[in-house]
């Protein structure tokens, strides 16, 4: 077929024009007579690439020089335990907020290294909403402040960024980064798995304020060691070159795009569209309270369970891919992440309409 | 320029035939219309990519069922401390051997977790041989007996499987996977970074006999634990897809060329003639023992050092590329993995011979 619309919550699609150059480079990286991922990662041609992307991930996301910027391995579960072995330091605390699945499995793994404190949860309302800060129950003598800005399974995103004092504030922003301008001096560290809006996944990026570095725990595993990769530009060992390469392809593509104003713009538009469908039409339903709806993961369900497998079978006969939901929540679920054109929301927003009209 | 010989230690040459599949599979593999790395990693297509390479795989090297396979990221150094992690279990040494650069990373690292009893070290001699077997202080209590095989940087191979008694056996063979084939039951793990005769990097492949599952020390991270990769079948989180994909594509391609006996007759074939060239030649000279010799990398020197940059010159401006040697070497050194074509070889010993007729 030709290209289809995949709603995929990660690995995510990616923009055509970046597949379409990796493709053209494959074999001949500018005359190289190699691959990029045939090169060496010392070499000057490898080392420019990284330098590049690194560079404008910079300029995209408005990165403080005080801040180092890291592409690691291990996707963002490896950063649930090298978080805390390295951001615990000499404190035995720290505190989490709870606001889904993904924040329920940063706080399991924290728990093996040190105290966490659950300073809220939503848990109670089915993650339908975020608690309201002024009942969060932090320690100032916390390590650190973790939470996740943007909960992929259960489509609920902060509408605000947490006032955590002089605790790090951290953020899982694995299913939002770049999808909208950010003040990254609100934040200690900011890590995101790349499979939805950076690149393929097999790469985590990590933008910490470098006064965090060096504390890691003595039994922290080097390459867990926030201190040694910086120190060595993020190739203490090799590093997943090729997808570094991508993830700068789609830096690239970004600031074509009018850098992350013009995304967040596009990302409103479409979420607003397919919300609005949603809620005019009685045969779908989103239960998120609208303020901390998600723009990048629209979970949505239809009035009758039984017709789930029809919806996806005629889905997928039009090029609407994976948009069945996370088994923990049912239903269904469309992600609009950068690389989703608005025409793939129009596409799904007509295939609901009709399928809507014949099952409704 | 056309495809270059390209003779980097790693991320090293691949196929051109894998190269060329996965340029054309790129923006829609097999009529789905997605790319291999916009797919879930849990979707039917992916799961189906993912079983066969790890089938091929299985049946090149001829890996019994009592053993698992896991595709993990972080390359060969997360391992370091992975396997002291996992396998030190209720005892507290490990027996190391060093014989050269690897070895001493794989040590150092281990030190960390437990007592690192270096059983034996060619040191003394430049790492110009394999300690002799009789002479190793093994201790029948250590919980692994740990060597590398192949050593990328020295250049330095055994050409025997230690006999480790009942202490399990556990091989860094980074460099030298899938070369020939090999008797896995003589070993209790095998790990192997991608990045030479595998794949990309930033996908480690990790092959180890099932009792050796489930000792994992308390304080592993979850990403780090053997038992619950394996019970997740390597999707215990997004796993690298395209690296394991690609790396599918190299299994299926050393399938065609005829399996491990082959590649071990061609390998043989094109180190043997290099080699050969070396030591009739006064002006290139390799230092290591010759039945130690790796077949994989092939360190020289020139007869004069002052010659290395137009050496190198000169070899680029053929297409020889990354004949540089390691900076703890020095001189040259060309990799000659399974990829390298032998028609690489003859191209480079036919340059080495009129250089040296020009200069020696």
């Amino acid at each position: 077929m030709s290209r289809a619309f995949n709603f995929c919550a990660g690995p995510a699609t990616l923009p055509e024009p970046v597949l379409k150059q990796a493709q053209e480079e494959m074999l001949d990286w500018r005359g190289t007579g190699m691959s990029v991922m045939e090169m060496s990662h010392r070499s000057d041609e490898f080392v420019a690439i990284a330098e590049e992307a690194e560079r404008d991930l910079r300029e995209l996301a408005e990165i403080p020089e005080d801040y180092a910027v890291l592409f690691m391995q291990g996707g963002a579960s490896s950063q649930f335990s090298t978080i805390p072995l390295n951001l615990l330091g000499d404190k035995t605390s720290a505190d989490y907020v709870n606001t889904g699945i993904w924040s329920k499995k940063a706080i399991a793994e924290a728990r093996r290294y040190g105290d966490v404190n659950v300073v809220a949860s939503s848990e109670d309302s089915g993650f339908t909403t975020v608690p309201d800060p002024s009942g969060w129950r932090t320690r100032p003598d916390a390590a650190y402040l973790h939470y996740t800005p943007n909960e992929t399974i259960g489509g609920l995103e902060f509408d605000f960024v947490p006032d955590s004092g002089d605790v790090p504030l951290v953020a899982d922003m694995s299913s939002t980064i770049l999808s909208r301008p950010l003040d990254v001096t609100r934040y200690g560290l900011i890590y995101a798995g790349a499979q939805k809006n950076i690149g393929p996944s097999g790469l985590v990026v990590v933008i910490l304020r470098k006064d965090l570095l060096g504390k890691a725990r003595k039994e922290t595993p080097t390459m867990m060691n926030y201190q040694v990769i910086a120190d060595n530009g993020s190739m203490y060992n090799t590093p997943a070159t090729y997808s570094w390469y991508l993830a700068g392809l789609v830096f690239k593509w970004l600031k074509a795009q009018g850098g992350l104003e013009a995304m967040a713009e596009r990302n409103e538009r479409k979420a607003r569209k397919l919300y609005r469908f949603i809620d005019d039409n009685d045969f779908y339903a989103n239960p998120i309270e609208p303020r901390f709806r998600s723009r990048m993961n629209v979970p949505f369900t239809l009035a009758d369970e039984a017709l789930n497998r029809a919806f996806l079978e005629g889905a997928e006969a039009r090029g609407l891919l994976n948009l069945k939901g996370h088994r923990s929540v049912g239903g269904m679920r469309a992600s609009l992440y950068n690389a989703m054109p608005e025409a793939g929301v129009d596409a799904l927003i007509d295939y609901m309409a009709e399928f809507a009209k014949e099952h409704g």
